[in-house]
């Protein structure tokens, strides 16, 4: 029987309506969110660029070690879609979900989980 | 009753196992590609971030106008994990991620696209 290896990466994907624009539009906040978050999934942060969009919203992108967080802004539309990958027994993607997901002062939240790169080996 | 928007954001998950090891441990070559299916995509570059891990490995993402494309390499296990995430009617992922299944010489590719952001309206 073949055994499962733990997945390589862990993709935490949200989708966050009802944020707060002001926020959303805010590129040093948006910033020190991302920052903030990659410290609590216990990413190391190893390049960081953000992005602001005329009229509004924000993008970013946060390199951690072998793994990312971004986020796309929509302010007009309370929107912003969130991604949080990261690698490694010692990180925590979802609890740096729940802090972005407060950060952004977000009503309705949608989280999904998934596992990326998942490997066999012969037992 | 409700009508349902465009998706703001096209995501697509691709997770790559038996690609070309050397090519996933080339940065310069990973780079190139990313651009290429950036092009392909007909999203527009904003910027271009890329990392070797020491023993093996690249990380790169390129910001592209709200969107990005992003991947991570496991050379030792033939894996790349990739996101291409475009906004727009004009732009094409599954094509980008078409391209770089191809680049990669990829034999074993899964993909999954999802829609980011769907917003409903009053009729």
């Amino acid at each position: 029987m073949m055994g499962v290896e733990n997945p390589l990466g862990m993709h935490v994907i949200l989708d966050l309506y009802e944020c707060d624009p002001k926020i959303l539009d805010d590129i040093e906040k948006i910033e020190e969110i991302l920052t903030k978050a990659a410290e609590i999934a216990n990413a190391t942060v190893i390049d960081k660029r953000f992005h602001k969009f005329s009229p509004q919203g924000v993008s970013g992108a946060v390199v951690v070690s072998e793994s990312h967080i971004t986020i796309h802004t929509w302010p007009e539309h309370g929107y912003a879609s969130v991604d949080v990958y990261t690698c490694g027994d010692h990180t925590m993607p979802v609890k740096a979900g729940e802090y972005i997901i407060k950060a952004l002062k977000c009503k309705n939240p949608t989280v999904v989980k998934i596992d990326r790169g998942i490997l066999f080996r012969k037992d």
